[in-house]
């Protein structure tokens, strides 16, 4: 999407120098800062260090990874250890091991002087792929906004969101923002609450901003208001992402989704989930039951990042003595959603997915 | 409460000066300062500046303004132009107006010689029954924590708390912490989630702060965190304070409680509002449509206080080009709320309070 009125995607090739580039996600939104990534080895450090996040970029970071390997020395052993090294940076990362998964077996049998290229398109496939199902989830999610959402309503259009699930998250266009983005593009009145997304406060830092440089009118909220707000008509629809839906359409997505998703229920407003179907994971039988929740690290809550002169610091808000205890994620049960926004279509129960 | 194994209310009448002192509340909890007050102008600005806060204590905080005043000069005219001062600092806190208009009209008929020492006795008695009104909420909630709460439960009891409803916020004990306090006191293995408290932090920076100088265990959770821990049936009962109780039992508190109630419902964990009945209101027919929610400063969702080196200090958090709205409250409907401890007894239903 855009950033001051210019195209970006969140990695790309570049055929002069050969290499990959990215858009260095720690330090947005103080700095938009593109980082060349000349090797396997910088690759694997640079998903390792959260340069990238979300599951469709760090699936093609990999796939660019081994392509990346394979310029380097087209041996398969040489490029089977480097995605090794790649599928160790983020072991839960469903897209990074899927890429590596279709990659490795095409470069085997490939003769060694056709690695390169081949590594090459196929990352580029896999790249494209990724942006290909966000754009197809953003016009049949701006039609359903369209239909279900604004029709008969002649005024502005105000979704919430938690988290980023934008183009940041993916390769472009982004799964819950896609159908925000599209609607924006066709003219829609829409604007945007975005949750805070404490403790690491991605809606602050990455939607915001990515909504921003795209032109969309948005307001950041503290993650406590969406409550207050649909209690009093002022939201129409909730968007989120997911990272993993289950068999019973339960929904694990960035912790407090669930809050959000109460609330909705609560006020009658439409919660829906929007996300590529490689997210969706037949195997798991029960989400709120089966789904582990990854506990991260309590110095998140105990201090903040901002930005105070020019430099980014990091600031403790709780007393010396405090413990801060840090879930990710939750999961929403499936009967508080009203819709699954996917690249396939958009199905009122996980069944459509089955 | 305790701080470091010494007693401390948050206001008190020191006799040797006597002047009043009161604790910073705006430097806790990276430092601990108690403020010497000698004037009824000096007092109306430490309540304006909010080095006080919290309904029991801005009441407290008034009483004792109008001593400060009689001791100034006893002329009724000085005393009640120091009152309309001191009233017009926070025009909708309630205490505070009642402080005024129980010591006015009985400083009027007393003789002027009369006066320094009838004002002092009366905010005297306004702290002493701020004070004794929670100390009463905490032995009333203590038992209904024993006997429906920890009952058949041989394990420690989880405990959430959204906001500051603590002792910090009224003269001694609080309101949703003085049951806590008193379980503890009385050798309960308690122990306390604390919602951090977006956009003011609260939660981290006086509730953490109380707890934890009185030796209480607790952990300090993002708000986003509480529905997927009652998922999880890590807490036994939610807890908060209130601003406004209205007739029809709906509870207007820090913004965010609302979702918290949605969670407890959700998963059968009893929601409990503690409040002094000073803060019930029958006057307000429907709380949910009918009180007004405080509109707050943007920049509070933008900035963030902590500290890095020695000072505290504000930091930006999110893009130069993003706004933010700052709902300051809201309202959660009676249905969600189990039960409303009070002075008066504890009730299911707020009809007991009519």
């Amino acid at each position: 999407m855009q950033v001051d009125n210019k195209d970006y995607r969140t990695i790309w090739y570049n055929a002069d120098t050969k290499n990959i580039e990215v858009i260095d996600q720690r330090v947005l939104p103080f700095k938009f800062e593109i980082v060349e990534v000349k090797s396997a080895t910088e690759m694997s450090k640079i998903i390792l260090e959260m340069y990238v996040r979300g599951a469709g970029l760090i699936g093609a970071a990999a796939a660019w990874g081994i392509y990346l390997a394979a310029k380097e020395n087209s041996d398969i052993s040489f490029i089977e250890k480097s995605a090794k090294e790649l599928s160790e940076t983020r072991p839960t990362a469903v897209n990074l091991q899927a890429a590596i998964d279709v990659m490795i077996p095409e470069l085997r049998i490939a003769a060694k002087e056709d690695r390169l290229e081949l590594a090459k398109n196929l990352a580029q496939q896999i790249s494209d792929n990724d942006a290909n199902s966000c754009k197809r989830i953003g016009e049949l999610g701006y039609n359903y906004i369209e239909n279900k959402i604004a029709k008969g309503k002649k005024r502005r259009i105000n979704i919430l969101t938690h988290c980023n699930a934008g183009w940041l998250a993916f390769v472009d266009y982004g799964s819950a923002l896609a159908p925000i983005y599209e609607a924006y593009n066709n003219g829609m009145d829409i604007h945007v609450y975005v949750d805070e997304t404490r403790p690491r406060n991605q809606g602050a830092r990455l939607t915001a901003w990515e909504l921003g440089k795209h032109g969309i009118p948005h307001t950041l909220i503290a993650d406590n208001v969406g409550g207050h707000l649909m209690q009093h008509g002022m939201v129409d629809m909730v968007i989120v992402g997911a990272d993993r839906v289950a068999n019973n359409g339960d929904v694990a997505n960035k912790i407090g989704t669930y809050l959000k998703a109460l609330a909705a229920y609560d006020n009658n407003v439409p919660f829906v989930v929007a996300f590529p179907t490689t997210t969706f994971d037949a195997n798991i039988k029960n989400g709120v039951k089966d789904i582990p929740i990854e506990m991260r690290d309590g110095d998140e809550v105990l201090y903040m990042n901002g930005i105070s002169e020019k430099e980014e610091e990091s600031f403790r808000i709780a007393p010396e003595f405090t413990q801060a205890v840090n879930y990710g994620f939750d999961v929403t049960p499936s009967r508080l959603i009203s819709a699954y926004f996917t690249e396939k279509g958009i199905f009122e129960s996980v069944e459509g997915l089955l």
